[in-house]
């Protein structure tokens, strides 16, 4: 048979196995019960080697100019506190102004106490993720200012489409964490929004979640909720993290106050602190990847050194985020080849220093379309052959990041399980190779009844969410539904099937009494 | 700056360098411009460290398992004298059966000179390209039955859009070589349509084609097609293979009439063969993809240690296409997690008998949706960590191969550029390190004025043809164009710029004589 003619000339008596009436229906039916079977995505473990952009000598050489950078530029450290506290580490802190330069010396002293893995814990156990090593956790997108659909197009996000959101986080096993706000709820008031979110965040997942650093009473709020949601004591929680912080330094080379007083609130908790540069070559960084790259490991250097002054041994990760800009717009890009070696370049810095590495499943592309796939897909691709640990805004992500997309969610969770399924190691066991089943059919004849396939076509492969594998005509018939379609009635019926996962009664008592207080208190100052 | 911010707060007082204005305009031209500036594709080297899904051990056991289905079952061998010619090298043959089978010391030897790497010869010395090693060659899409564009439809193919197919291939030096026939052009009798297919790959590209091995007589009429078009004698193109066929297995564990006549032509000839299982899991092949890639990799020996009976030393491909079909209907699958360990696991072999690599870019999408485009992007994820060396179908594959899509090509040319530029040495020279700019900027600045982004701007990123990074606003006032409407554009202008390239009339007119003389004669017989 010459390539391409399969589906003209299906062999002769041949006759796919049972499930053949599903061509044209049963697809919803299908995809309810596969929902319910994806509990094999839980842990996800990467063993494919790792590729590398960087030589052993360039890597040192990157290495190399950031602690220079720290040396002898330094960074703008906003915060007195933290400036004290670096000084009593023994950072030069220049007198009357907020720059402080690192120590090559200092900054690999406190990368030594720096663990190489730990696991984040949460109100589920079975949620619990382990950080680190060949460990690959998704987290959905964080921090969009839109939503979007197809129905109610692209607007301001709200209370509604937040708890749409974390449901939709909630109800796939290969969205291990949700990460920050999957959009900004701006019907809430800033003041309180921490209070509803987080505790939403308790009640309509039993996965970890993440605190925003806006601000030390957001931090303890954050803490104090993510405590109750566990039903454990502060003792515990120092010696369980449960609870994450995306600080992003503000490129170049500065950390704002409030990151760098959420650095102190949960580094001297011992909770999770993911230091994360936001360098785009040719704005914020330099215009070469390899100068991007440098400063982004500077900036992450610094701000990882500190967690360790605040606290030895605290659980760090170290961020990438590093990509191009459009040079005729200014306009940020995402997902390109240039995103590609940025993310791997990064996962080789985060070897060296034997640190879990964060990275994103990112995207520009203002709609559910090819680009959208595409830049996506080349994201993946990069995170997973670079070793990315703990995968920010896996999910959701659109219009770089601009946006929190319904469709996209979907497509991303199909894309993330393709990529979970890629990873699971072949089966090359006697019978997996199949020498009985070729004896058993021989030259000529065809495999969709013989009892090796009977036995496994059920299980064989994996059974994508979105992909429409039908032929064109029954296709056509169907109304020639593309990807956005798909996506879009799966999402609805996902919500629909949401249920909440189980929590102690006392458990949401003191919950919602501890929001109720703090709420009559006024919440947080919005004035940061 | 958080993450996700940039677009909002656009450094205070930044500017992107002198194009900015180009936001809302221009972009037909930037693209013009862009087509002549790549010439950087031309020869593409893969240094990437190549990716495994099999342990030395599984790679061995597949190996002896194949060798075992070649010595114990064989293979059925539907021409007598191929038959004649193996039962002359050793193998056995079953007196009045079609069954042969092959001693894995046989084999072996066999494969002991096939030659690692080759060059293949184009009419222009430009467009030769090199087979082997970590060289990279994409050729355009082979075989379709349908064509289609956004306004007209899916249709049978035609010369017209063949040869638009063909111009377009041309079009873009990423496209190293044409594949076989684009869309097959059904308006043209088939007794004499290799004769005039073949003419316009002479007359309407430069770049190495491919012969159908339908048969000896259109080998023969495409050998001396190369030979004329390349203007050399036939002594000359029998030391600089010039011409490949692709050999399909009839699998399971068959070769057909024409596939073993076309070994024997073109393989005596010194022209290359790319032997091909074509081993869908579960259906011609086992429902396991090591079983699958056990019964690719016996009957690639098989066909392989054929064309080294028929001509030691003769340039030859080991060709992997093993997918999976929807076990639900018994569609076939493509770009899915299982062809990617399929994609690599062949890599593993092919490197193992130290011989070039064929694979395939594949989707089975029936539009340009984002499925078409995560299918393709998980297949060149795979063929490029797998270490493919050519890549048919690399453009213009729709619909599991039945369909030549138009739009798909440009989309396809623009990801397998992005691979190009992914595979591009990053530059850690130290200029590119920007320490120096670091220097210039200080924390808190911007770089999109410096000395070092100006320097560079025009030529750090890649800039795509399709991925529009247009603002949410700009991109609605433009009418919200998809990456469809984008490729639909493009094509169309693409073929609009497209001119012939030089040809020695001289040569135009023997090849005209030639095609005329053998219509004459009636061309080939179509009864085969």
């Amino acid at each position: 048979m010459r390539e391409n003619e399969f589906p003209h000339s299906f062999p002769a008596g041949a006759d796919a196995p049972l499930e053949r009436r599903r061509r044209t229906g049963g697809r919803g039916a299908d995809r309810q019960r596969r929902g319910a079977e994806n509990s094999k995505y839980l842990n996800l473990v990467n063993g494919m080697s790792k590729s590398t952009v960087l030589t052993v000598e360039a890597l040192e050489a990157v290495h190399d100019a950031s602690l220079t950078i720290l040396e002898e530029i330094g960074m703008d450290i906003i915060l007195p506190e933290a400036r004290a506290r670096m000084k009593a580490a023994g950072a030069d802190v220049t007198p009357g102004t907020d720059r402080v330069r690192f120590d090559r010396g200092l900054i690999m002293d406190m990368m030594s106490s720096v663990p190489s893995g730990f696991t984040m814990h949460a109100r589920n156990p079975v949620r619990n993720v382990e950080i680190g090593g060949n460990n690959l956790v998704f987290a959905q997108i964080a921090s969009a200012p839109f939503v979007a659909d197809r129905e109610g197009g692209r607007r301001a996000g709200n209370q509604e489409d937040y708890r749409k959101l974390v449901k939709l986080a909630q109800s796939y096993d290969i969205i291990h964490t949700t990460g920050g706000y999957p959009v900004e709820p701006v019907d809430i008031h800033a003041s309180v929004r921490h209070l509803d979110c987080l505790a939403d965040m308790v009640k309509l997942t039993d996965k970890v979640f993440h605190c925003y650093s806006l601000g030390a009473q957001r931090n303890l709020d954050a803490l104090e909720i993510a405590r109750i949601g566990r039903g454990i004591t502060a003792e515990q929680m120092e010696s369980e993290p449960s609870l994450f912080t995306i600080i992003n330094t503000s490129s170049p080379l500065r950390l704002d106050g409030p990151m760098l007083q959420g650095i102190i609130e949960m580094s001297s908790r011992n909770q999770v602190v993911v230091v994360t540069p936001f360098t785009l070559a040719g704005a914020m960084a330099p215009v070469t990847i390899a100068g991007a790259v440098v400063q982004q490991n500077a900036e992450a250097l610094a701000g990882i050194a500190f967690t360790q002054m605040v606290r030895r041994g605290s659980p760090v990760m170290y961020g990438g985020f590093t990509s191009n800009v459009d040079m005729k717009t200014g306009a940020p890009a995402f997902g390109t080849p240039e995103y590609m070696k940025a993310v791997i370049a990064g996962g080789q810095l985060a070897r060296r220093y034997k640190i879990p590495y964060r990275t994103s499943n990112t995207n520009a592309s203002n709609t559910l379309d090819a680009q959208a796939a595409y830049e996506s897909a080349l994201s993946l691709w990069a995170l997973t052959q670079g070793g990315g640990n703990f995968i920010m805004h896996a999910a959701g992500w659109s219009e770089g990041g601009l946006t929190a997309s319904f469709e996209k969610f979907i497509l991303d969770v199909d894309m993330l399980q393709m990529v979970a399924e890629f990873l699971k190691p072949l089966d090359v066991g006697e019978d997996a190779l199949g020498l009985d089943a070729v004896r058993d059919v021989g030259p000529g004849g065809h495999y969709f009844g013989t009892a090796h396939t009977l036995a496994r076509y059920e299980t064989a492969f994996y059974s994508p969410i979105l992909s429409d594998w039908r032929n064109f005509e029954t296709w056509t018939e169907a109304g020639r539904p593309t990807t956005y379609d798909h996506a879009n009635r799966v999402f609805k019926a996902k919500l629909n099937e949401y249920e909440r996962p189980p929590l102690d009664p006392a458990i949401e008592e003191e919950l919602d009494a501890f929001v109720a207080r703090r709420k009559a208190e006024g919440g947080v100052p919005t004035d940061f």
